[in-house]
């Protein structure tokens, strides 16, 4: 029997499959959810061995500490490529919880589309490719050698993901790797990643009197920490919404013009981007658009702030020290370290003397630049193709999957990078969905990018 | 037996009482705490009763929705003046508890000070009148009428004060207020003051996407809230240290010649001032003193900050919106109407269109200025001459006591402020305290001010 067939007859149970795995709260950031984690994994590891993978197993990370990973391969392909497939487990947080309509873990199909958390970052990429391989395996048709690993902590940032590769390069060893963990360029038309921006994340603090005071008993006497960090993030960026860090930009790569015409066939106008955001109106970076700002550009976002009293009603206090988190995306070819020194040099020059301050790092990842022409991304391209009835966009993805470097540094291989979400799934923040029809194309995707794998 | 000489033998027992009262956990902000509260009532009314005064009373305000009130007379001085005297029972929350390094409501004498939440705001104060009444009830020498009034509501903004006062004018009917809801000059200088500043609280939302955003999909191509809620804070103030809201400072009194000569009189210098605070260096409007920006001068200060994500570690959200408490303290003639207005009108002008943005007003008060000039004012002069051997500087409060307003509007009468904290014993913040001497020497001044009340 064709797979593709088989899958269309699967689809019921695919579903159902889909809905079980999404009732699971695998929260890898809380560490109440660890035993949650823990039957996200056997759970993975008991579908995987039922379609028929083998030499299954729940790997633990730094020694017990981290959260497990399930592999599981498939090698009866002989001198036919080695691809390694990796997909995560994990989810992110659910707060604000009184801002999701449907319960994040009792998910819930509305027409086309199913809401959960973990709907689109990432479990119906992680099953799709899975009940892809369960296709060509029920039908006799996998031509390739398969490695699968799915991770249970990327939503902690995959602390423990370059040592795990590091410690087991002999059982991982193979011809490229298919990351699932990525995005369409929009409902009907698919993609193909070659890049991905790396991520800086700090926290900042700044430090005012001793100790809260009164505000009307200090107030206009004290320079207050929550007004100085207020001055201090207003000043990071310019009128044209530039990042002013010293030297932010020295090192990006410029895009070529082939690429720019390329970004200019994703389907996004700013109307569309700023619906899908729910905003009246865009804001950027001078002289770039949209899909640039978001994809090809360095950016520079708060992403919390704290200070003083936040609770119900008034408290008349000057706040002794104030916290913002800060992180940056990074394009080729900025570095990590570059951009904390750069935040530090920012801080040195601005911050008044009437306060001291800190930073401290709490997540760091390059950027990353991939091989567009290779016989697997061909094939990826090609199954797309096939499957969608257009040609998969070269996209330049916002957001870091610090496993795409690990993989190109650890095993010294290729990635091709491919998957079903969409912009506006609400990943990360309440009623996060995914559009169903693309949960049954991104499993036909991947038969055939396996069979095109295998043939070229 | 000389009241004066009856308190000295009563120090031990004022103590113990002292350190009863401020064992009640009385915080009026935090429903749970009601009971607490009302316990408080009563161990104020208990304690009234005790020393002889009459009509004894626990009134409710709103109905039975706010805090109740005590209340108690003794009106035995035939056509001699009848003097209101007005304290508050009630205390602040504790939070941040982990930085208080004796527990709250287990109050802790450490050389002459003690510590416990309310000790200067304000429990140390208004059991040093009660128990001055109690020396001259003690002792046959009370020449005065007293009415007294224990509010419960004070740190919530006193919102019933008004309205109870409307509804009993005729019990409150006497010929001037005294309010010990105040401070000193410094440890041995007492002082009268003579003006107020008003307050007016807001809570400011800025609202960006429709809901949280995955910063790596979007970052970079929407306004952030929380950085737009940066830049409106930060541009505030100017660089003088100035408020920026149209028309601020169109309606500020200024300050005579004599004001700022007497005000000169206050034993604060920057290094002090900057040691009590516990900073390095000070901050504020330039051209005025650290006595003048914190009394005669109005400000804005951001008394709390909040978007997107604070807890640990780090989460990739470009938040929905942000919040900022910011209240400004208002001096004579600046009216909280237009204040209000200001502000709207700023936020009208540099608000950008990427985002929309709205006010909640959480308190509202009006600064006030006070008679100089009066027999009680030179009553209560002469009593703290003659207990500190200094004569009291007249000073310019730089908080809101809204109840001064109430008595002065309502009632239509003067009121003297003569009270025992000082600027730096921590009110509101952790390790609030209380110099025990002036507990003492208060319960002296109010002694002598009874008296001289009756003869001038």
């Amino acid at each position: 029997m064709n797979p593709i067939l088989y899958a269309g007859e699967q689809r019921e149970k695919n579903l159902s499959e889909l809905v079980t795995f999404l009732s699971l709260p695998t929260i890898s950031t809380l560490s109440e959810h660890r035993a949650d984690v823990q039957r996200g994994a056997e759970w993975v590891a008991e579908n995987l061995r039922a379609m028929g993978m083998e030499n299954i197993a729940i790997m633990p990370t730094a020694e017990g500490r981290g959260q497990p990973l399930v592999y599981a391969d498939w090698l009866h392909a002989d001198d036919a490529p080695t691809i390694l497939v990796y997909g995560h487990f994990d989810v992110q947080p659910v707060d604000p919880l009184n801002e999701w309509r449907t319960p994040p873990f009792e998910p819930t199909v509305i027409d086309d589309t199913i809401y959960a958390r973990g709907a689109s970052d990432m479990k119906a990429q992680t099953l799709a490719v899975m009940k892809a391989l369960e296709a060509l395996l029920k039908t006799n048709s996998l031509r390739v050698n398969v490695k699968v690993i799915v991770e249970g902590e990327e939503e902690v940032g995959s602390p423990n993901f370059a040592s795990f590769l590091r410690e087991h390069k002999e059982l991982l060893k193979c011809d490229v790797a298919l990351n699932t963990d990525s995005q369409m360029a929009g409902r009907d038309i698919p993609s193909i990643v070659y890049g991905l921006r790396g991520l800086c994340y700090f926290e900042i603090w700044v430090h005012g009197p001793a100790q809260d005071l009164h505000s009307g008993l200090f107030g206009g006497s004290i320079h207050n920490p929550a007004q100085v960090l207020c001055d201090l993030i207003s000043g990071m960026h310019d009128a044209n919404g530039r990042v002013t860090l010293p030297n932010f930009y020295a090192d990006v790569r410029a895009l070529s013009d082939d690429e720019r015409a390329e970004l200019k066939r994703f389907p996004v106008t700013d109307e569309s981007w700023a619906n899908a955001a729910g905003v009246k109106e865009l804001w950027g970076e001078k002289n770039f658009s949209v899909v640039e700002r978001t994809g090809a550009r360095p950016t520079l976002e708060v992403n919390g702030l704290y200070a003083g009293f936040i609770g119900e009603g008034s408290k008349t206090v000057l706040p002794a020290k104030a916290m913002a988190k800060i992180s940056m995306r990074l394009v080729p070819n900025q570095r990590p370290e570059k951009i904390r020194q750069q935040l530090e040099a920012y801080l040195r020059a601005h911050a008044p003397n009437t306060v001291t301050w800190n930073v401290k790092q709490l997540a760091s990842g390059e950027p990353v630049l991939l091989n567009r022409d290779s016989r697997f991304v061909r094939a990826a391209s090609e199954a797309l193709q096939e499957t969608f009835g257009v040609a998969p966009v070269f996209q330049l993805l916002g957001w870091s999957v610090p496993i795409t470097n690990s993989l190109n540094d650890e095993l010294g291989i290729d990635v091709v990078v491919m998957g079903f979400g969409l912009a506006d799934d609400g990943t990360h923040g309440p009623n996060e969905h995914f559009y169903l029809p693309n949960f049954y194309r991104g499993i036909e995707s991947y038969i055939r990018f396996f069979e095109n794998a295998s043939s070229k």
